[in-house]
């Protein structure tokens, strides 16, 4: 294998703006944008990296997705702040709000952001570090298409249904969680079917609800949560509280509305922010020193932290750059060029 | 074995107040009290019924628990009330601010409860389903005592962390899941060592952090949370938002605090409450609605939704009586008739 190339962090986020920009996106939105794809390249999250640009084209070629849409911030002064995406990207409309959430969940102690009507396709953990940079705990969720079955149950009802949470750490990297509640993703079965491998048990079921090791019959089946009837409870109660809850797609409708997988999904998303400070003020404890005594304690008798393997990918590339292959650069370079004909079919 | 004795709710409820209040506990704690064991013992979750009386009341001879403790409740106005128990139990603590509770997430879409300094023994989903029948969403979590260690560690350092939610169902008992983040109970360990038998691989390690099957083995170090790496994350999550957050006891300072875990443990809880009407206003949608097409779609195809079998009970307890056995009543009249003297050691 050939040596890979480095590209500087700045870099590549000013390409990928740029394709952005290129293809119709709004100055704003392709900022945003961008800067979640490459964060999540140099995180060495591959499937939320530069992979993402050429799905993000794809809707919006296919007019699922609105270029220009300014996201809409509705705040009327309570502890729930709502934005509304109006059908475009999902990481624009999160930091128009942003500010606006970590304010009032300082003077309130804890606040909700609702992002309505958004294409969704970043790891949630773009928010809810951000939060912690604020000093704010927050715990971020979303549906996703109907592809898991509910523990005990046979037809795709939840999303693969991420959920994340994020807790500030001073002079370290916060504690962050980000997973879907499936038990595995999709994409995972996908490439043992090209493989030719069995998938593990307990990833999937058939038509029948009955277990099974065969990708194809698993594609066509249903997967399933992590942790078996907890892990299901969970992600119904991201279907729930993330969308019925907010008047915006289920996993399900989700599906139905984009007429199937092939495009990201279109839905809603919810983001809790919660200051410590504040929660803590009356015991007279600082909430962060006390979260520290834990979360060196687990580092000390030799568990990983989550996240940790990503933030050690980020200073890699922070001080080496981020190592992309010919074929990659290839590919910023035709969609660079062409646009959205780059996806056209 | 002999037909059950048959007590109907509400006998067994003022059977449990007499209980309470002639080991000296005040009136109100009393009658809290009773109604979270005699809910316990109705749905058929023995492990917080009846049999939770000797363990309240060896917290209350060891003078670890404050008998006649006032909640006192702490409003400012902001998303986040604050009841404080006053070393009391947790029960009538909740019961003192769920009005305020509820209340607030109705004008502010939501809030939060924090319990302060309260023994803590019952099942979480009193909790989430009283505010359910309020038509509000909640989320309730509390640490415990630190038998658990994270995913990759050996040392106990989590709690078996329980998390519940509640959505509210027209017509229907509410959506309830409330379960441990560990992936067994502790007691469930204990009586495999009793019955000489291994326990299933997954539970637990021993102390150098090896995989474990023995009992005994396994209680002398450490148990495991559900779903791998994942429920681990929640679980730490559980101790960050109520236990560190709130300026409360994590796990392990409980542990500490008790000198052991032969008595039940005292710390902080956290119960977040939403209003769904209010996050769904603007979707010009009716959020519950949209909850009922998940979750009778759940039913439909034949999967169980959680609680289902204690609401089951409930029903049948409630029609029929709650069947007890000769020892059970036998232990209630000597706890009546004896007090705290029933458990001196």
């Amino acid at each position: 294998m050939a040596e890979p190339h480095r590209i500087s962090h700045d870099d590549l986020l000013t390409r990928i703006e740029t394709i952005f920009t290129r293809a119709g996106v709004r100055a704003d939105s392709a900022k945003a944008v961008a800067r979640v794809i490459a964060a999540g390249e140099r995180d060495n999250c591959k499937s939320h990296g530069i992979y993402r640009i050429e799905g993000c084209l794809r809707v919006l070629a296919a007019g699922k997705v609105e270029p220009d849409a300014v996201p809409e911030l509705h705040d009327s002064g309570t502890a729930v702040i709502e934005v509304d995406a109006r059908g475009g990207f999902a990481n624009p409309a999160f930091y128009a709000a942003r500010q606006a959430l970590a304010d009032r969940a300082r003077k309130t102690g804890i606040a909700a952001l609702v992002i309505r009507d958004c294409l969704h396709f970043s790891a949630l953990w773009h928010d809810v570090e951000a939060l912690a940079e604020d000093g704010l705990a927050s715990l971020s969720m979303c549906p996703s298409y109907a592809f898991v079955a509910p523990a005990g149950g046979k037809e795709p009802l939840l999303g693969t249904n991420p959920i994340a949470f994020g807790w500030p750490r001073p002079g370290a990297h916060p504690y962050v969680f980000d997973f879907a509640t499936s038990v595995a993703a999709r994409g995972e079965i996908e490439l043992h079917r090209r493989a030719g491998k069995p998938i593990p048990e307990g990833w999937a079921v058939d038509r029948d609800g009955q277990p099974t090791t065969d990708p194809e019959v698993a594609l066509n089946g249903a997967m399933l949560t992590f942790g078996g009837h907890k892990g299901s409870a969970i992600s119904t109660m991201v279907e729930l509280l993330a969308g019925a809850m907010l008047g915006e797609f289920m996993s399900k409708e989700a599906l139905d509305f984009m007429g199937g997988a092939s495009l990201l999904p279109r839905h809603g998303a919810l983001i809790l922010a919660l200051d410590p400070h504040v929660f803590a003020a009356r015991s007279g404890r600082d909430p962060i020193a006390e979260g520290e005594k834990l979360l060196t304690a687990i580092g000390a008798q030799g568990a990983r932290l989550p996240s940790e393997r990503r933030f050690a990918a980020r200073e890699r590339a922070l001080r080496d750059g981020i190592p992309l292959t010919d074929a990659e650069l290839a590919q910023l370079d035709r969609f660079e060029a062409m646009g959205l004909a780059a996806v056209a079919e």
